[in-house]
């Protein structure tokens, strides 16, 4: 385990109010888990997260998954990646004051593409999104 | 072109303030163009959408193609539909305070089925990103 | 279990050869399990299955993919469906002669769309490829 | 033009006989248009390349917009490149017999990533199937 993953699990339970991430900060995530090639986020689902139809957005989900595995793959290879693709599929909805659990893992750790992927559930286990991201190392 | 295009015609140039979308309203788009099959809105990028390297987040762009696709099925078909999947890839970045123009095409309107597309670009043209999507009506 | 895979258990370490699937008959796969939800293929890379580089052609391994997720779909819900799309992640290779193992699993059986996965691997488990599919039950 | 692109056009309404692909000589296409960025070939629908539906296999739709995109990108840049992912999304059927075109374009030219489409119609002009892929330049 390195230092990164070291820090991240002096903050399991608490919100990363401190992320580097702008739109990070914004979700409000709660570290649950995080471990090298995976980590565990909770979020809060909150009004201005949603669609017409009430319940948390498609682009939101997005959100929570490509932030949650950029986070993992810079944690775990200790390099900035950036998302050549994400593909996401919604199985399920959650609603505004829902707690959905998005975790992620690193599938194939290349020397220049990261493959991971995410899952977004409720707190009881119900799988609302799925995603798999490519991801392409950037030197410097 | 039916009534939902007529009005949505004499929004253009106008940010979306009534939109349904929570969402939509918090991303705050302004209203470019909208015939059926197709709309475009313009987005500003601000601080709270970007990632840890300074540029617009990808699941903000995600967000964007998404709340837009969604919005010009609902437009052109009249009826709800729920997205099954989107597939984002990126190409290019945004930085804080440029303007970034979201662009929808309904490429096959099915029964059940409708496949969608989205590119986004900065004002000078270059591609910033582009989605495919397939949405299945919901009933009643 | 229902009577399909009675039968298809029974076929077990055979090639498929009385397949519906004309392509299916043409790859050739040999049964290596399958219960409702999740069947195992074992395909040997012939010469006209590889790309310029002499390796398994992406399009081969889209081609056993989506033919095995197609077979476990109809085995397991008593219905044809259509794929609506096909994700596919190259992870590593396959050269001429190596046996790999295609496994799929539905993910979620919903009452109009199936979203269901399949990995592809060596004899020795080295993932090659992944994909994922949602496909849409047609009526009658 | 470069001299890869005049071998080609030399070659344009025959069947690559002499592709370096084993796949590519399997699916027999003839070539119909090519320059640099996009490619344009013509396939024949055989009975072994239908599913138990009896229309063109999905893999098959796979098999062509991948040869063909990695065709394109090979002819185009000078560099070999592997597939990262493949997107497809199927929009109508072919039957035996039908000619299919293929048609690819590049998007986006990186200098470690190329992002390119391609779309499958029949020679009426319905698209049955479009694509998306992201390719990685192998260095050497």
């Amino acid at each position: 385990m390195n230092d990164v993953f070291d820090s991240l699990q002096a903050l399991i339970g608490q919100p990363l109010a401190d992320s580097p991430s702008p739109l990070g900060r914004w979700l409000g995530g709660v570290l649950r888990a995080a471990e090298p090639g995976s980590i565990s986020m909770a979020y809060t689902v909150r009004a201005e997260m949603t669609n017409p139809a009430g319940v948390l957005h498609g682009g939101m989900i997005a959100s929570m998954m490509d932030e949650l595995i950029g986070m993992t793959v810079v944690a775990t290879t200790g390099r900035y990646h950036a998302s050549v693709n994400l593909a996401v599929d919604f199985l399920s909805s959650a609603r505004v004051g829902d707690v959905v659990i998005c975790t992620t893992r690193i599938v194939r750790q290349g020397r220049q593409i990261v493959h991971a992927e995410a899952s977004l559930t409720t707190e009881g286990g119900k799988l609302i999104a799925r995603a798999t991201s490519n991801l392409l190392a950037r030197d410097g």
